[in-house]
């Protein structure tokens, strides 16, 4: 990261750890395609399997259970579908439920057709409404075909988190099948796939700290699983075919080493991020927290600067030396309002400003971020005064 | 590379090139996610837009046709679908034609049911049988929907390089879409997309010196495209979702860049190509080179050694610090006889060696290749003439 600057968009993408930098570096060395039986190959494979117990790790799992994708998306990608194999027979899902506050990857449903996904409510502190969860799940028709719920532990714009243990429960007693999106919530919350109160969960590398173009699924078992969504050479048990990214997938395995173990850090990171929510209150006494209501990740903010546009205020940032973001990173050049702020009932304040950041943040961006949102928010009083 | 190894594999992972691993490196110092619109945001969009105009160049592309992937398969598998659009309408595809020496992730047909997938035949030198492929495409209704062809432009085993501008012309005749395989060919013989003998190509980084982990689809335009297989975010316009993975297609974009530069160094990897074959000839005067009577790449050898199991071979070899391969390396841990030899009609011989070098490939790797197989057909004769 430049000296000159504060990057405070960790959610977006975190910088890469010296650890998953270093493995990755590693990686390289090795010429070898895994599934090569030579040395080179057997090297390679080394390094996946490596992985693959640092992964399973960090939820809670087994490392047999992990299936290495290019991605959080692909992974969604290919847990949302109607076909499944429990063993060897087939097994038919009808219906998908998600919540209005999903990532994109999910609220699109998949490989479900459009008119066979329900989404749920959400409260305007961002938390699924376990009622109307409830009475949705129970008015599924199990001779249709199973029923999934695909979930996030916590939300990439406001960090809220939601109550999986509850959930959990909600969905066995309605023999649903539980995808639960722990982008976010890894490595910054615990996490634990035997808990039941999910199958299978979905992580991201580059959001903990591991490179770009390696995620995974883990699930609580092999008992039952999707219908390949990339099929070919039968790399990754046939559940994912394709020549392994061995080098990502390493840095995506010291990374979660690293956050499994930082989890300790993590109250000292909400420290952090409760100084910055504490300038923004000073600063802007009007401002929104969303969903400061509900549970939130110790790393993330998400609030609303009244009169002023999110994207005037992000480029203000960028321009004094801060990164931070607008809504989430999602989507490819994509200015608009906020899906998730919209589920919450605040389409109103539908712009607002995220501020995520990690255990290398200090002084140093707490004090860049201060500043920067001082000389915003005064130019803003400036101009209101010369319009009135 | 280890200095007491000859890697000659390079059809199933070439070594990363300096080049690419020096993009990767300066690739890993940026943070940001490619649709963030701060200033790392902006930094690595920048890394992936040079890639995609290194990629799109290497085969006479427009920047603007490529769409990057995770790799080959999930090219494969995002191509190879029924479902396409033609601006902004719907269009259909039937049925897909592939031949039976495809790469595992053609073969299997993507998203097509199996019933909409025909197989044709290749000859005993692995050429598709053109007048097999004319009467087939002829013979497709066009009113169940439109024809795709799906093939390689040269075997990942044999090398064998197909006569694509007549096949190209046979299947515009039809009205079939063709997507080509072009992973093996791609830096070994000159692509040119912008000829009309293609719709698509398919290319992987890692078979050019690019890191493991990211692939392209380049179009001849974008007229019709595949509906995505990957939803979600909206990056690569919608086509490919999810996080770009920023270091490995900037390793692919410059490794796009050096075998281009490289096509013309392939005349003399041929000659050392062609050492190690006049060396399989002098030491195992009856072993059959795969392919020999057709075009083949330069850098790729397949043989048979006559008593001696592909297995037990690729062993010796590999103790004697040799790495090549018994078949290809697309399908994890699988032993079995190759299907490319089967459907070449040599499924008596079922078990071959691969030889596959680049570049880099030198004396060196020559010298310790023919000690290798020496020491293997003489210890063989002994054991031979023990048993008489």
């Amino acid at each position: 990261m430049a000296a000159d600057r504060a990057y405070l968009d960790h959610n977006a993408s975190a910088p890469l750890l010296e650890a998953a930098r270093a493995a990755m570096l590693a990686a390289l060395e090795s010429d070898g395609n895994p599934s090569s039986v030579h040395a080179e190959g057997r090297a390679a494979r080394r390094l996946v399997e490596t992985a693959r117990r640092q992964v399973a790790a960090l939820v809670g799992g087994k490392a047999d259970d992990v299936v290495f994708t290019s991605g959080a998306t692909e992974a969604a990608a290919t847990l949302l579908t109607p076909g499944w194999r429990m063993g060897r027979g087939p097994l038919s899902v009808s219906r998908l439920f998600v919540t209005a506050a999903e990532h994109p990857c999910i609220l699109c449903g998949g490989r479900f057709p459009a008119d066979s996904v329900t989404v749920l409510p959400v409260d305007r502190n961002g938390l699924v409404d376990l009622t109307a969860l409830e009475a949705a799940l129970s008015a599924h028709d199990p001779d249709a075909g199973m029923a999934m719920l695909a979930i996030h532990a916590a939300n990439n714009e406001t960090g809220v988190i939601q109550p999986m243990a509850q959930i959990g429960r909600i969905a066995r007693a309605a023999r649903a099948l539980v995808v639960v999106d722990a982008v976010q919530a890894a490595g910054r919350i615990p996490l634990d796939i035997s808990d039941g109160s999910a199958d299978f969960l979905i992580l991201s590398s580059h959001k903990i700290g591991g490179p770009k173009g390696a995620g995974a699924i883990v699930g609580a078992s092999d008992l039952l699983m999707p219908l390949a969504l990339v099929p070919g050479g039968g790399q990754e048990k046939g559940h994912r075919s394709g020549t392994e990214n061995v080098a990502a997938i390493a840095g995506f395995g010291a990374a979660a080493g690293e956050a499994l173990a930082g989890l300790a850090d993590m109250a000292a990171v909400q420290v952090v991020r409760d100084r910055i929510e504490a300038e923004v209150r000073a600063t802007a006494p009007d401002a929104t927290i969303f969903g400061e209501g509900a549970p939130r990740l110790p790393n993330t903010t998400f609030f609303d600067l009244p009169g002023v546009k999110a994207e005037t205020a992000q480029i203000a940032f960028d321009l004094a030396g801060v990164a931070l973001s607008a809504g989430s990173a999602c989507s490819s050049g994509r200015v608009g309002p906020s899906q998730v702020l919209k589920a919450m009932g605040h389409g109103d304040q539908a712009s607002a400003l995220r501020v995520s950041i990690g255990r290398s943040t200090g002084d140093r961006e707490v004090s860049m971020f201060t500043q920067a949102l001082r000389a915003l928010v005064s130019r803003q009083a400036r101009a209101a005064t010369r319009a009135a």
